[in-house]
Formats: structure tokens, C-alpha cells, sequence
């Protein structure tokens, strides 16, 4: 017996049918004895529909009531969940945001949970086992309105009513299987992990893997929870761990070098030419570009040849591009730089894992199968886990292919 | 300065455009220097669409859960509505049942507002002039779940809050601009009334001129609630008040003799022939009835002949008929009739007037005018305020416009 928290995104509760899928998922848990609460998104297109609304109405609205409007969706799937549960004998009930309630922050539409409080819901599950449906994304501000976590939230919801509930663990049910050594449309040899770490999977969701909201991977490493990353769609075959377990790192004992190769097309690059070397340069380029809310990601300075001037290159997210060259053209008197280079045209590609931490040479391997294709690596940064590259993006492909082999990812 | 509670329906809030429109409407009242709460339904079709949900899950749902799908639509107009008053300059803020809170009893789907809690959304429009925008239809049950007043509960809403607020006047935006003295795509003469009697309104809403639900206006007359129905689409030419106004028959100065001529082509007619002519014969027929939930509404015995026994006509919903025939044809042996007739092509035809209390004559000029166009007089029913006949369903224009003009309805 142990107490599970089931989270369901949009897509798997999308109509009727699928609800009531669902609710069989729901019942093989409880059948197995386990105590459940389940956390549910709006059905999909809903959220983006009631979105769209508040835009046509005002594109300044008021942060408390579109929270109002869109928290709606998850409270019309915990209702539907509830009764399609009920129809196959399981007791359950809905709880929404305010009701149980799961306090947050008053940051309207980018809400943090603060708080919450599961003694009733705990109290049923030990009493009669009734399960408990949750609205996902929602919650009760300080001052009693109803707020929401930000797009993907539930997520979050999920991973921090699994910590409140001391559950053993929080599966994630969606429309991928698991969490992939690189993207399986790309690389045909891509392999499902059985496991990854909380760091990894963060690396992973921060470069485009959108398999968890970034959120939710920093909570449950925070609050030690264990999280399944699974299929609404396919059925199990045989293993009471289909997907794959995003945990700390003490629970992997056999860590690879590298876990996975993740890359990123939202990249532009923007290099400055003849820029004054001279201190404090880094602080008058950036200091705009974050005055404009423009995030800078990958930064690189070259050395300056005659010592009085450098070339400064940096990537920003691609919608970010024309506000982020416009800034620094109406700078360009107070900045002097030479000349502005603008391109679009790049892709980031990341090889991610903990595994490199005590390990050398993980880098140098990544350069040597770029060079051996013929790729030209146009910036490279680092962190403790993860080496990224920029390189034109019509090498995207060739670059996964070459790495997932070099890195010995590939399926047997 | 005066305070009013508008209520929206449907279709009044069909799309983010009619909401804007509907701000607009708000918003002159608000320029009058009222203090304005208003009540939202659901956008039009929207509970259709969640009914519908429930019913394709089980169609024996939880009304529990059913309230909380279903009362998710009013939220979202709550929200939007609130964004388009802030757009326009008028401060206004959502609330839905729970957070007045609207309290009601425990019967869910169908639930009875106990007390609305006032005080903050007073304190709000004394202190700012803030506009109330509160959801129709939902409340908050004794038990902290979600509750609904049952289909087109917003009306009840408005005109609870309306007597809860102590609102000078609680003004029902639907598609029609008022109240009209017959149907006016069948009689191309009927005029629309300035005033209208609670009792009289009853009347009319229970013989299927759907313009507000019955439940409201019991309880604007019990509260006496000033009501004013009008239309969101036709822009007031000039006048105050340009619907019609539901009030106490204290406030109509010039009582007509008859308000209005309603009709409802929901009726059908059983008789049964040759029933026993003895005491406790009524009982047994409409005992059966009443346990399988049909209603019976106009009943007709006949003298019998030969003092053994009798006829026994009456009326149905049309939806009803079937059952009603089954439960009948079942207890045969029992009452022991000899036939059994049904008739499903009928109408009732009512002319409605608290004037008929002090005036005689009222009946005959229905049955004089209906004569002289050879229409048969099936079934008679009266009440104090009200003559109603069954006619064969084929004479209902004829009959319509015969009666207002017999009763000098006729627009000038």
C-alpha cells in the first residue's frame, strides 16, 4: 500500500471517452490497494480558448480576473473525473483550489503555492479510500481570490500536492512515454531512460524537452519527490514503472556519462563588432537588453587582438531578436561598437549529464564528433552538467545523430 | 442616485463582443451615479455543452460534481466582464458563489439561495463605486461544495441579490424587449406592456412565456423586487424605463381587464371513459400519477348518465403522455374504465388579468369569441387571475388573435 498522487494533463482528458479512460487508470492504482489523489488539467484547447477571450476583450486585463476565467477549465474536468470515477464504483470527489485549499502568493497568473492543507482529503483516503480530484493549476490568494501557477501549472500542482501528502510517488501521465535520450522523431535510436536525475531533467526541460514544466522538476527536487513521466495512451506491459522516475541522484546506481542529448531551435545570435575592451563594456550592452526584459542566454567575448577593442556574441530567444537589436541600435552611440550581426539561422544543442561531473574529456568528445562531420561550432558554454554549442541550424539533425553515437546512447 | 442589480443572460453574453457591449450598458448606468451590481449567466450554450458532458460520462452523475462542471461557465463570464468594465474606466471586480457567498441548501442541481452575504460588495460600491459583477446560477451549499439553482437560475440570482442589496429595481437584460400582451410573431397587433403584476407574470411564465424563470418571480413578489425586463440588443429610446416593468398591483394605476393572452402547445389530453362514478375515484386514478411524476394540470369530470359512471379528462405535458398512458393501461383492472382516448394535438389558450378578480363577464367574452370562429371548447379550467381552454392545436393563430382583439388588446 502506498499513497500515489496521478497527474493528467490536457490532451488525456480531451473529451468524455478520455475521461473515462482515465478513470480505468485511476482504478488499477486503487485496486492495487494504493490511497490516490489525482491532479487533472483543463481539457485541451479549453485554457487556450478562455485565453484568447480575455485577449479579445482587453489585451491589458486584470491579472486576478483572467486567473477568474481561466482557472475555470480544471474545475469542469475534476467534476467530470469525479463522476466518470463514481460510474465504475470508485468513490471520489473534486476538490477545486479554494476548497481544499491550496493557498498561494497574490502574483496573479504566475502564482506559488505556499500551502497546502490535505487533512480532509487524508482523512477520507484512510477512512473509505475516497479519491480525491484536485484542479491542477489553480489555487486561493492571500486575499481570497482565485489565482493560477502560470501556462503548465498543474505540473507544479501535482509535484507539490505529492509533497504535502508525503506520497511515495507523483506519475505524470501525458502523451510521451517517458523521457528520452534525445528526441525519437530525429534520432530513431533515441532510448527510453528508466531513470534520470532532478538536475538532468531540469537541463533537459530548460533546452525544449517539454515533457515537465521547469517548475515542477525544481519542486520535486527540492521536496525530494519522486516523479513517473508516463503514457495516458499505452497500457503498461508487465512493469510497475513504464515510464520513466525522475529522482535524486542517490537513487541511480549506475549513472552514464551522459544522459541525453537535448537541443533548442527558439536561438538567435547577435555579435557585436569592435567593441571597446575596456571595463564595465559587459555591464552598458546587458544592462538594456534586461531593462527590456530581453534574456540573454550564451555569452561569448573574444580576446582582442590590439587590445583596445573585441567582438562580443550572445544569444537571445528568437521573439526576443528584433526587441533585443532594436535596443541595442538606440544604444549604439553610448556603446560604440563597430558593427551589429544579426542571425536567426542557429540551433543549441546540449549534451546533459551528471555522469560529467567526475568525468574529463566529456566536451572534447562532443568537439571532436561535430568536427568530424564537417559542423562549425559558432559559441560553447558550460555548466557542471551540460556542454551546449551553437551551430547553424541546418546541422541539427547530422549534430543529434552524430553525438547520440558518440556518446554510445544508441539503442542495442 | 439609486442602486440596481442588471442581470445578462446568455445570449446577451454570447462572445467577447456582446460582453463589451454588455460593459457599455453597464456603464451607463454607473454614469447615472448608480450603485450597480450585475449578474452573468453562462455564455450561450456553454451549459448545454457541459450538461452534455455529464450525461456522456453517466447519465446517473453526482449532482455534486454536475454543480461544480456546470457552474464553471458563469465564472468565466464573471471574469470577462470584469476585464471589459476595467477596459471602459469602471471599477469592477468578479465574485462567484462561493466567495459572497452565496449561501444555499444542500439539494444540488436544483438548490435554494438561504442568504446572500452583501456587506463587501456594499462597502465597495459606497466607498469606490465599484461594480459588483456576480455569477448567476451557483452557490455555495451548506457543506462548502459548489451548488447550482437548477436551469436559467441566473434570473433568481439577480432578483435575490436584488432584494438581498435593497436595490431600488433589478433590470432583466434578455433578447426580447419586454413583455408582450400575446406572442407577437403570432399576433401581429399585441403591444408590449409598461407594467405587469407579479401574479399576472407568474401566469404567463407557466403557460410557456419563457421571458423570466418562475422561481424568480415568486420570489420578486414575495420580496417585492421591482423587475424590468429589457432587451441588451435594442438601444432605450430616451425613456427610463423602456421594458416592462413586474411590480405589485399597488403600482399599476389603470388595471386592464386582461394583460395578456398566453398559450402552451405542451398539452396533451387524456380521458379515460366509463370510470366508476364513486368517492375515491380521483384518488386512484392521480395517486399512480403523481408516484410516477407526472403532472396533472387541468382535470374535467363529467355528470354521469346513468349515476354508475363517468368520464374523466385531463391534461398532460406532452412529454409526459406517454408514461402517463403506460401507468394508466397498468392499473386498468384496478380503476376499472372502459376506454382509454389520448390526444397529443392540443393547446391551451389562458387569458390572464388581475382585473377579472372585480369584473364578471371575463369567461364568457373568451367563449362567445371563440364560438363565433366555430372553434370547440375541449376542456375549461379557471383560477382567480386566469381562464384557460383546450382547443384542438390547429386553431391556435385563429384563437390567439380572436381573443385579443375580443378583449381590446389591439394595438392602436
Amino acid at each position: 500500500m502506498a499513497r500515489l498522487v496521478l497527474k493528467f494533463g490536457g490532451t488525456s482528458v480531451g473529451d468524455p471517452e478520455r475521461i473515462k479512460n482515465v478513470a480505468r487508470k485511476v482504478k488499477q492504482e486503487v485496486d492495487k490497494g494504493h490511497q490516490v489523489a489525482v491532479v487533472v488539467s483543463a481539457m485541451s484547447g479549453v485554457t487556450n480558448q478562455l485565453v484568447e477571450y480575455c485577449r479579445a476583450i482587453s489585451p491589458l486585463y486584470d491579472a486576478r480576473e483572467y486567473d477568474a476565467v481561466v482557472a475555470s477549465g480544471e474545475q469542469v474536468t475534476t467534476g467530470l473525473l469525479a463522476i466518470a470515477l463514481q460510474e465504475i464504483g470508485i468513490g471520489a470527489r473534486s476538490w477545486q483550489g479554494w476548497q481544499l485549499p491550496i493557498l498561494t502568493d497574490d502574483v496573479h497568473a504566475k502564482a506559488r503555492i505556499q500551502r497546502i492543507d490535505t487533512r480532509e482529503i487524508v482523512r477520507r483516503m484512510e477512512e473509505s479510500g475516497e479519491v480525491a480530484v484536485v484542479a491542477g493549476f489553480q489555487g486561493l490568494s492571500e486575499r481570497g481570490r482565485i489565482s493560477t501557477l502560470g501556462r503548465g501549472g498543474s505540473d507544479t500542482s501535482a509535484v507539490a500536492l505529492a509533497a504535502a501528502l508525503n506520497a511515495e510517488r507523483c506519475d505524470i501521465y501525458t502523451d510521451v512515454d517517458g523521457v528520452y535520450t534525445t528526441d525519437p522523431r530525429i534520432v530513431t535510436k533515441a532510448r527510453k531512460l528508466a531513470r534520470i536525475t532532478y538536475e538532468e531533467m531540469l537541463e533537459m526541460a530548460s533546452l525544449g524537452a517539454k515533457v515537465l514544466q521547469t517548475r515542477s522538476v525544481e519542486m520535486a527536487m527540492k521536496h525530494r519527490v519522486r516523479v513517473q513521466v508516463l503514457s495516458t495512451f499505452e497500457q503498461a506491459a508487465g512493469s510497475d514503472l513504464p515510464g520513466t522516475l525522475v529522482v535524486d541522484e542517490d537513487e541511480i546506481v549506475e549513472q552514464e556519462l551522459v544522459s541525453g542529448i537535448a537541443y533548442s531551435r527558439d536561438e538567435a545570435k547577435i555579435t557585436l563588432i569592435g567593441v571597446e575592451d575596456r571595463p564595465g563594456v559587459a555591464a552598458s550592452i546587458f544592462g538594456p537588453l534586461a531593462d527590456a526584459a530581453v534574456n540573454v542566454d550564451m555569452i561569448v567575448q573574444n580576446v582582442s587582438e590590439d587590445g583596445r577593442t573585441t567582438d562580443m556574441t550572445f544569444t537571445v530567444g528568437k521573439a526576443d531578436l528584433a526587441r533585443g537589436v532594436q535596443v541595442l541600435e538606440k544604444a549604439k552611440d553610448h556603446l560604440k561598437y563597430r558593427k551589429l550581426l544579426q542571425d536567426s539561422n542557429v540551433v543549441k544543442i546540449s549534451v546533459i549529464g551528471v555522469g560529467m561531473r567526475s568525468h574529463a574529456g566529456v566536451a572534447q568528445r562532443m568537439f571532436k564528433a561535430l568536427a568530424d562531420r564537417g559542423i562549425n561550432i559558432q559559441v560553447i558554454s558550460t555548466s557542471e552538467i551540460k556542454v551546449s554549442v551553437l551551430v547553424a541550424e541546418e546541422y541539427t539533425e547530422l549534430a543529434l545523430r552524430a553525438l547520440h553515437t558518440a556518446y554510445g546512447l544508441d539503442q542495442a
